[in-house]
């Protein structure tokens, strides 16, 4: 009875969380009220706010991102076989397979969620943190592991982040020509070397 | 008399213009209506119709956007003694050049219009077609002339595009931590170093 009431409170979070996500990706964050994310999933206002208690709340947990890059370092077969051998990643390496993660990830069409938080973000201060939440558990953590001493593991983080970012900008959300035209491969060819200057630049005063 | 009605009529479109940016900044594309820049400009709305026709016209006339590469690369000693005395430019000095125009334009707080841009680009095809638009006058022209015969010199260019707005969407506009703390000399380095790797990397599949 117990594990029924479960399943059935993790089908309405999900149908809740899928509404929230449709209206706030076609009508905005402004526009989206709880009433219509409810009214979307069939289900009672008053049971969204018991779940999430407010709009900020409710985007928050319809726009969790998985970006799946530490699982991919930690999976032994998921780099060519030389690099899933070799006990420490190199700068290198670490290089190509943040390449290689964020090019399967967008190339796939996977990433509406990214695109939803991205847009919000511009006018609204609660998708910025998501994004700022997302690059500290997600982004850094393999690299401060993969960098060891470096003193500036984090700032090179946030470089890997400023190239991501832009060409999530101009290839996937603005598909400026000739950046959405060329295919992927040469995408990951650019961000890999990109990625790998980050890496490696002199950067700390010494 | 001509020239007075001349003078009149510039001021005219410049109180206009300046009232359109600050209402898309401040309202957004959808809820600036010419109504209300026409009030804000204390002008009749029929003035604005008569010169800018519609309010795509209107925000495209208001967000024109010089980021000043191609003054600045003619110009002799705005670049190092060195590379201004070098006859042809070579990746490197192009790599510099162009992280260095970059930098100042955004660190000097003179962005302004360039921000209302990119946040209205999320939502509004009039916005993007305007990034395109920079893109093709301003940051290819420069680049075609210094790299001569690269057959990649536009996707080049559109690399270094990738560069600048995600610097601009981590540092400017998200301000996330690292990358918005830093100091401008460091921003500098990274983006040089940045720009050369994707002016030199190897990209035609030859």
């Amino acid at each position: 009875m117990t594990r029924r009431f479960t399943d059935r409170s993790a089908d309405t979070r999900a149908a809740i969380l899928a509404a929230a996500r449709r209206l706030f990706a076609s009508e905005g964050y402004d526009k989206t009220t709880i009433r219509a994310v409810a009214s979307a999933a069939g289900i009672d206002a008053s049971m969204v706010m018991r779940y999430y208690g407010n709009k900020a709340n409710l985007f928050r947990a319809s726009a969790e991102i998985n970006l799946g890059i530490e699982r991919r370092f930690d999976e032994p077969g998921t780099g060519s076989a030389e690099q899933s051998r070799a006990a420490a990643p190199t700068p290198q390496s670490l290089a190509a397979q943040y390449a290689r993660v964020f090019v399967e990830h967008w190339e796939k069409g996977e990433a509406e969620v990214e695109r939803l938080v991205l847009r919000t973000a511009m006018t609204h201060p609660e998708a910025i943190a998501q994004v700022q939440r997302i690059f500290e558990e997600q982004v850094v953590p393999p690299l401060l592991a993969g960098l060891g001493d470096d003193p500036d593991a984090r700032l090179r983080a946030a470089l890997i982040m400023v190239n991501n970012l832009g060409m999530v900008l101009c290839r996937y959300l603005f598909e400026l020509d000739p950046i959405s035209g060329v295919d992927g491969d040469t995408v990951l060819r650019a961000m890999r070397a990109v990625n790998e200057t980050v890496l490696t630049l002199p950067l700390s005063a010494d």
